[in-house]
């Protein structure tokens, strides 16, 4: 159960079989940190170029192709005080004859945010009319995270898949455990990407972008195989779709969490139908990617012991 | 301000330019009853052929084509003790090769649950291995509801449109206000379709299915146009988008929900991509009917004073 | 086997229950005209609002729940020298982001073109710059036809169903037989929407709209269940699907193609699979509309005899 | 003008920056060979895991991003008498519920069939029952075959996208020209997967899988810079949209045909529209693979002069 520090000085714009930069055992802690997604670090020096540069990859002593991995979210933490957002909603999230009233996106496309790190609140440094006071509660999370795809596949972080990756799914924040399947050995976990707050959706295209330091704890349950990401937080257990349109994610993660629940709880698709039909919740995760991302959940109490 | 009291004799499995059963004013309140989604009274007696029948529809005297209808969800109260929901999820939300492993539906394709209305809860009547001690907690909402869409067109129960009609939302619950479009002289509003609960989605094809008392109270916005239904309750204002796919119903409800910030508050398409960007909220009505149903919205704590 | 001759006086712009304006027997003939998508008549005059107006509907005797409609389409001839296409194509059709590139519809967001109908030719009026030169070949078409669609719906002629409707597909012109369900007792015909020529897709929103003289013969196959429109020409067996996404309309469309290999031709799935995997073709309807429409089809050369 | 012979005997399942096997002049000619999707070569035994093996990549002198990437089909001749197909028509190309009604896939899902290069035909080796005589004509194409993506991305074979790919496209014939953007130095051109036949959107998930000999002619276009594959045959100009759901694939075809026709033949979006709008046709690549392919195209003799 060692904890590792880990200071990255190179960072990835795909994830895949990337040369590793630390073994680690199963049970072993991360201490780490990120660039934001344009490649700035915690001074706001650019030190990569932008796209989700990710720090890693990380890979785990015996995870071999059929396993599951365990990354525990256990800090996500910006260590920064200002962040940048997209200026205007993403054409493809309004109908296309509104998309043409939209401002133009001006050259920097940014707005900048200062962050109040202690009370975890943020406030915009140059508010547009009826804004003026808008004080928001910081919800840290990671946006692009996963482990190497298999097959000689390197895949940009602009996306997302079975190997996770770009999901921008505001529910992947501190105290939540996320499972992989594993697709090559040591399953190579890359991490970046961190969003100090976003809506549902990622409508334009980015959260509050901040770097930050990152701890998560890993484990490899061998031998048990998942097809998407799932997670589990104090209340919910949680299944992972990425794909476009919207209606695939939702197929995806709903037959995700349904093979979850006879695999951990025992509930055949007939019990798990009658459940998740009163009690299913979809999130959101980004409408904005090349893959969109769902998120299919129930909550833990209505489910039988394991 | 008159209280109408209304027994339905005859329902409507359209929406459409259908004789009014009742002409009311405008800030009226009409106390009235639903059949279940298959056609059952509050005594479990078929009088309607199933498909969502509608009570009414009610005229709202001064509505006309270019106002808004506003309809507040005073009471929806389940009237018995027996509901009813699909056996097995649909096909449709998981990927078409998992679908082939799901359950045959059986000839009646129903469970019944019992329903403890002075608790607010349910029970499955013959549960599935692993739920023998599933109780859920009632949340009583209206599945279908509606105006006349215009145009001479009678829109089946099945579906939904910019009329409303089988939205299937969860969201639509007692204390709830909602704002539809008017396309016809008195706006000709029907109700029904009450789910006693109902997951994200509807993706067993029901949610609880019970007949109702329905209480509402009607309203009109004189020369306040409005593409979709919108809706607001103490937390947050809403817009609704009915479509397939689902990234369709994304982009009217996204797209509507800016029209209304800037409607109602003020905030250009500029201001509104900065708040909605980082703190709009999306939910999945459902992802069964012909057209799917998503929900965009935003907590009224972060906008500006109207 | 009478031919009837009918001349419209009244239009309808939904698909339903209308009341019928004439009855004819399995195996007439009715020659009538239609006016064109936006209500003008063969003088050029508006006699009916826009959104492709039907002729009917006729009742053909006999025709109950359960059998197939089978209207040949004789003749459908452009009877005046000019008609009308959009400016610019959807924005539905192109990016969201090139959709911002589009030039701006004018206020009458229309081109004239002339028709020599001898020839069977068309030329612009006012060609832009570059298409000066442009002289196409009219293939005329009927973009709106089909039967009530039960249930006591009333579909707008904006969209299209099982029923038929608005598919705007290119195929369906002079010689072609085209097959719907029958939903209610006389199966109720309604035609309209002639178009002198029309590109895959529709993307403009119109093909070249003209009025016209059409010639139908209708015939009734009892007990004949189909689900979707076919469609039959010397060289072609057809299969409609009308919905959104493209990809259902795909589903619908390769679906009831399977089934229709399988009533007609005796080709269980399996054979089906092997023929179709190499040899079916996709026509693209219209991608504009509500619904889209994709026809899968297959050389009838390729047939076991019936 | 030199004409390479290249023997392959390693192949990749990833288009990628990976190792050029040969450096070629623009103008130069380059005739090599292709394995099957399977891995199996011209004497049937498998030489490379299966997934659309690839041959290359080949180097072109010169090719910078911002390139186009021009590659002439000289040659694609399958070079065995036997080839396979799938059986079963793909569960996502029906409606889910139909999905449910088809055949189980057995072990080996492999029909065989025999050519006969000569006549240019094939037949099946144990036809289902009633296509115990279909005799097809063969009309060779290439599958998957494209440019490296940049970016340091590695993409399946499985799947396309900008840079080419696994389009199934049966369009992409002997005698066509098919134009890449150029992401990375010396574009880096791979190709595979070879059908001596293939429906429209290669519904089984195959086409008559063989290898084959393919002869191709490189050239680059300095500083012409096109986003998507476009094409050219003696009739018809073309573009590619590869993407799901097939409606984005419609938006990025149409799209690129849009600019092709600006940049190639002077039209603006305003004559363009007004040409598209009545002489575009859109041709079904496959709609089995992780993204669908569509190809919007209009026939050059309706074309300016360039």
């Amino acid at each position: 159960m060692t904890r590792h520090a880990f200071e990255p000085t190179e960072f990835h714009l795909t994830i895949g079989e990337h040369q590793p930069v630390l073994r680690v055992q199963p049970g072993d802690t991360v201490a780490t940190s990120c660039v934001d997604a344009a490649g700035l670090d915690r001074h706001g020096e650019k030190v990569s170029d932008g796209g989700n540069p990710q720090t890693g990859p990380f890979s785990v002593e015996g995870a071999e192709p059929g396993d599951t991995l365990v990354v525990r979210l256990d800090a996500i933490r910006p260590n920064r005080t200002r962040g940048h957002t997209g200026e205007v909603v993403a054409e493809r999230v309004v109908t296309p004859w509104f998309a043409r009233e939209l401002p133009e996106r001006s050259a920097d496309d940014t707005d900048w945010w200062e962050l109040d790190l202690d009370r975890g609140t943020a406030r915009l440094e140059s508010p547009p009319a009826g804004l003026e006071g808008l004080n928001v509660e910081l919800e840290p999370m990671l946006g692009c995270f996963g482990v190497a795809p298999g097959g000689g596949q390197a895949i940009s972080c602009a996306t997302s898949g079975q190997h996770g990756g770009n999901m921008d799914y505001r529910g992947f924040r501190e105290g939540v455990t996320v499972f992989f399947p594993v697709f090559v050995e040591g399953a190579l976990l890359h991490v970046g990407d961190c969003h100090a707050l976003q809506g549902d959706g990622e409508i334009v295209g980015s959260g509050i972008e901040v770097s930050c330091d990152v701890e998560v704890t890993v484990d490899v349950l061998k031998r048990k195989q998942i097809a998407w990401p799932r997670a589990e937080n104090d209340e919910f257990v949680m299944a992972v779709g990425n794909a476009r349109p919207l209606d695939e994610a939702v197929q995806y993660a709903t037959a995700e969490l349904m093979r979850m629940l006879r695999q951990d709880y025992g509930l055949d698709y007939r019990a798990s139908s009658v459940l998740l039909g009163q009690l299913i919740r979809y999130d959101v995760g980004n409408v904005y990617d090349p893959a969109y991302t769902m998120v299919a959940k129930v909550a833990k109490r209505y489910l039988p012991r394991r």
